[in-house]
């Protein structure tokens, strides 16, 4: 399988990437990579397909989101998940549906806190949940047997540095995420959020 | 209560500011209202809050989105429900959380395509989605008492235009959303999705 993956250099794309190289040709995308996405621009994202051309699957680990504090969130700080994690990721799926190859997948990261809240995670609240909307919508309306799904972990086992702001959360460990991922590429789900 | 409607001149609206102001002051809002508001616009919903002064409850029942075939579905379109739907009522809050009375309330709209995706509707799935997920991380954030939820109906009563495209949904009766409304105004929640 030719396999995309935007936010490969991060804590989840790298591991991600490690994991699913070894059986597959993976192509790994942020704003630094050979083949690069900025993910609030519509019209980045059409380059990079483009540039990718036909592939079996894309999977997104990245999504920028405003964290910091309620007092601090005005409209302006709300439009770094909105153009970022919200818009990014469906631009995705609206653009790379014209390049996807039949019966490809996308897989979309969002998080807890769509319905377990955190303090400071408000904005990330909204984006994960929008995204989550717009997976259901759009597996009823994708054709050609292409599929779409979500993995929404809680805060993972290696980003020891967001511990302390999910209280009482097991943290999801790396292998989980890697099966959260595997359900949706290498399964038949779509519409679904998996919570690995 | 003092209670401020915005979309007061729509279908949900009208029956709401008609059932309402029997017993309590209420101040119906929209584009072309005495006082106006154009959520799409921070700016015009704080010069709205500037005008209305302090008030107890603020529901709001608009919440422009594109309704339409997936085909024609682009990040252009995708920004009616963006914009309107859902920044719109994200703002209300965000701003309006600085004029209401301790104890008050924000009610917010979505829709029964959140979680039962029909259509035609990605944009308002999505849209709503992110109000919902707002709402409950807006609730644990907000201070001096001040109570937070939406009411998501699925198609309503007074809306027969709409029934072609809710297939097998049986309406949700005028006097159903009005308790939706008063069980968010009136009860003691935070945080929910009513669905009325
Ligand atoms: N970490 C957690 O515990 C956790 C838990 C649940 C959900 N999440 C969510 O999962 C996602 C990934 O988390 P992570 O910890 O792996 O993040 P990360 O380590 O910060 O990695 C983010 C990745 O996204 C890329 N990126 C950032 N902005 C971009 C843009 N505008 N266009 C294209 N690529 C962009 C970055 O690459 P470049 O900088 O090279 O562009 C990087 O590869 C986030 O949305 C986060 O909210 C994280
Ligand atoms: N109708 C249904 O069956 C149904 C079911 C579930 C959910 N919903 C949702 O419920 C909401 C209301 O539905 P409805 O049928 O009552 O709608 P509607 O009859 O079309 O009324 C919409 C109201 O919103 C106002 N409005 C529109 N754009 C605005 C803007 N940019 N700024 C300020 N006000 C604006 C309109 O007033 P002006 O034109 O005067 O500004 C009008 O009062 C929508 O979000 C819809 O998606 C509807």
């Amino acid at each position: 399988m030719k396999i995309i993956i935007v936010g490969a250099s991060g804590t989840m794309g790298s591991y991600l990437s490690n994991a699913f190289e070894k059986e597959h040709e993976v192509i790994g995308i942020g704003r630094r990579s050979a083949i690069q996405v900025d993910l609030t621009s519509p019209a980045s994202i059409e380059d990079m397909y483009q540039k990718v051309g036909a592939f079996d699957a894309l999977i997104c680990t990245a999504g920028p989101t405003y964290v910091g504090p309620w007092k601090n969130l005005t409209a302006k700080e709300f439009r770094n998940g909105l153009e970022g994690k919200m818009m990014g990721q469906i631009n995705l799926v609206l653009i790379g549906q014209h390049y996807i190859n039949p019966k490809g997948s996308f897989t979309l990261i969002t998080g807890a806190v769509t319905h377990e809240p955190q303090k400071n995670f408000a904005n990330a609240s909204a984006a994960n949940a929008a995204v989550e909307g717009f997976v259901r919508a759009a597996a009823i309306e994708l054709e050609k047997g292409i599929r779409i799904n979500a993995v929404s972990p809680t805060v993972i086992e290696n980003s020891p540095h967001y511990f302390p702001f999910f209280p009482g959360e097991i943290p999801t460990t790396m292998k989980q995420l890697e099966y959260g991922f595997r359900k949706s590429v290498f399964g038949a789900n779509t519409g679904q959020v998996i919570r690995p």
